[in-house]
């Protein structure tokens, strides 16, 4: 099948895109490469050294023996999705081209506006060409499960039937988002559901679990690995707690650390996605699935990386920082998820194995972790955006002063490092 | 009470200013007359000639003796939201500013991005500046009944308790938006929801009805007239069917004409708008209004107007053309709307009567809108966007060709009309 894939150069984009190849897709792919900047700009890199793109794609070329055709540009670029669209005539869209990072959304008020109108403009961008251009294409579009918030309900697949008043009928399940980025996810929601009763597209709405992992069986070289952020903004929980085992510091899930969130591996989060590409939808539905596989609390996942590093030598102690977000610390959290197994779908990977695999990349590049050891502290508050200097020297309160960063490059040969 | 209403050059903005003037409070205002332009954009103008600001508010100082204090500029300048608020410090901000018309939204891409971004970048500004310089302050956001959509359930306002497989909670009612525009309102709402959790912030979100009537009791001369726009564009439904009737063509209502939606006199709009400046919401509280007192189909509207134009010796038949729109032409709606009469709302106005006033005003006002005959008719098709040539000569089947339109401007002795 062809297959576009925006938002190539992403965490979960590359892995993507090797994965489509292995099965035997064709794939092409867009990218500002925009996160490759904004990661500097909050002071951080990812774990794992990542080449500059056209070294990535002749390490496709050289491993795999495949091409990706690449287009370099911005989804807010009405011209060039056309043209990309109008070039690629895809069969299948997978859009992740967006601001991803909730933290990051929540800096002050110009992050704020910049996540929720970009992502909004990509999407409109896209859901317009492909109407003008490849009407029976399918979107597969990355949303997240924090879209639904923590209601005190079960949270089914993007639809419920509900009763008011003694009446009945079949609705969206309200969402309650945390972030403006999470918020900028909702809006797209509505813009693709609207989308696709009026221009009758084929639309799968991807309510993205928290995904872990670096590795897939398709990255078989270092230059093919997959972005590792493990700072406050762009990292995940339990990234950032990887990171702080390997370097020795206490783990720090926020609050009372019962917040419950739904995961899924990188490899598995990769099959589902492609399963959404193989199994399309039909013209003019919209189909919503939430794609995870097991919650964890925060403080689950803390013992889990804790149990975990034990075997490996490293002893961690468990923190409990003040929470800076906004959010229920302990609340109800059951959402179902059954389309996914519906079309095939099998976990194949269990979270203590993944964070054990995490934890020897991590070891292998620890030291451009300590190189950027400061970004672990949290800067961001939710009730007091715009409270952070950006860019430049951080010395938040428990921060180590930031040094004019060194720039070492671990084991990989990569000297030009995002 | 000092008021700030942004959006003070719009249809409602203009006489919410007069009627706050008249009950004491102090108003400032600020636009970027936008709305004019756009109006000029689809070749229409209003069918009240509206003076150029200036000359609106050195009336407002002649005929009630009061000055409104006025900003020049748009929402999507940060310095000037800034600005506007800490010159003005107001206790109030009812929220206006924003494009305001579906069928605009539904032109093309382009006309759907500028209307998402234009109304959520604005929004987003108000709701951080207000933060930073006036966090106690009440935010009275205009957002429609159109969020809702036509749910085969009554309409709550803004929440509802729910179950879900044996469990409850209070969540926000699901909204199912028919157009670019009504889904801005939907992100707006989110938005402002969620500042006022995370910073605490008062704030009213305002289920707006379709507003009718061109007079409240504070516009006793000419110069105050508010816009009444009559286009397929920028005109409601019976805005157009009593211009129809003036020119003596047949109403229109769309498809079977059985679409139903709350409605509102202006003069009663203006008061609803009042009471939730003088009764604010608590510090952190986001309630929302479902503010219209009656439901009506439109060719309910159709029929009205057709048996008072008989009185005044109009008598126009009613037609039924295809309807351009995505929407269900036959559908349950029963919205609730409690919380305005709990503050004191009466109804002071009814639809035969107001109708009646329009007619009026319109018949002084013949000549213009004979001038702009040919924006009456549907160019804009929900299915097929951008399908419809933008400025310049229109010539849709069934509107007569535009000729070089003159300039005539009725009674008032405004020369530069919008």
């Amino acid at each position: 099948m062809k297959v576009l894939i925006t938002g190539i150069d992403g965490y979960s984009g590359w892995p993507l895109a090797l994965h489509l190849l292995a099965r035997g897709h064709d794939v092409a792919g867009v990218d500002s490469l925009v996160t490759r900047k904004r990661v500097k700009e909050v002071g951080s890199w990812s774990a794992t050294p990542i080449p500059p793109l056209p070294r990535r794609l002749a390490a496709v070329q050289e491993v795999l023996g495949k091409e990706i055709r690449f287009y370099r540009g911005d989804l807010s670029d009405w011209a060039l999705v056309r043209h990309v669209l109008e070039t690629e005539r895809p069969e299948s869209i997978v859009h992740l081209a967006e601001q991803r990072s909730a933290p990051y959304s929540m800096i002050d008020v110009h992050h704020a506006v910049a996540t929720q109108v970009e992502n909004l403009t990509g999407t409109l961008h896209l859901l317009f060409a492909m109407k003008e251009v490849v009407p029976e294409a399918h979107l597969v579009k990355m949303g997240t499960m924090g879209e639904y918030g923590t209601p005190n309900t079960d949270i089914p697949e993007g639809f419920f039937e509900t009763e008011f008043r003694g009446r009945k009928d079949t609705l969206p399940f309200p969402r309650q988002a945390g972030s403006w980025y999470h918020w900028s996810k909702v809006f797209d929601s509505g813009d693709v559901m609207f989308a696709s009763k009026i221009f009758r597209l084929r639309a799968t709405d991807v309510m993205q679990g928290v995904i872990y992992g670096i590795r897939t069986p398709e990255i078989t070289d270092d230059r093919l690995l997959t972005r590792f952020d493990f700072d406050e903004t762009w990292g995940t929980a339990l990234n950032r707690f990887i990171a702080q085992a390997v370097l020795g510091l206490p783990l720090t899930p926020y609050g009372k650390g019962e917040q419950k969130r739904g995961f899924i591996a990188l490899e598995d989060s990769m099959q589902s996605l492609r399963l959404a590409v193989e199994h399309p939808a039909q013209p003019g539905e919209y189909r919503v699935f939430n794609q995870f596989d097991a919650a964890y609390s925060v403080n689950e996942l803390a013992e889990r990386v804790a149990r975990v590093a034990a075997d490996l030598g490293l002893h961690p102690t468990i923190d409990h920082p003040p929470d800076p977000r906004v959010e229920a610390e302990q609340h109800y959290y059951n959402p179902i998820h059954e389309h996914l197994p519906r079309l095939g779908y099998q976990r194949t990977r269990e979270l203590d194995d993944v964070i054990r695999e995490i934890f020897h990349d991590l070891i292998r590049y620890r030291r451009r972790l300590a190189a950027r050891q400061y970004v672990l502290a949290p800067t961001v508050n939710w009730r007091l955006p715009d409270s952070r200097p950006l860019l430049g020297a951080r010395n938040a309160a428990g921060a180590a002063p930031a040094p004019a960063p060194a720039e070492p490059t671990g084991p990989s040969s990569a000297n030009s490092v995002a």
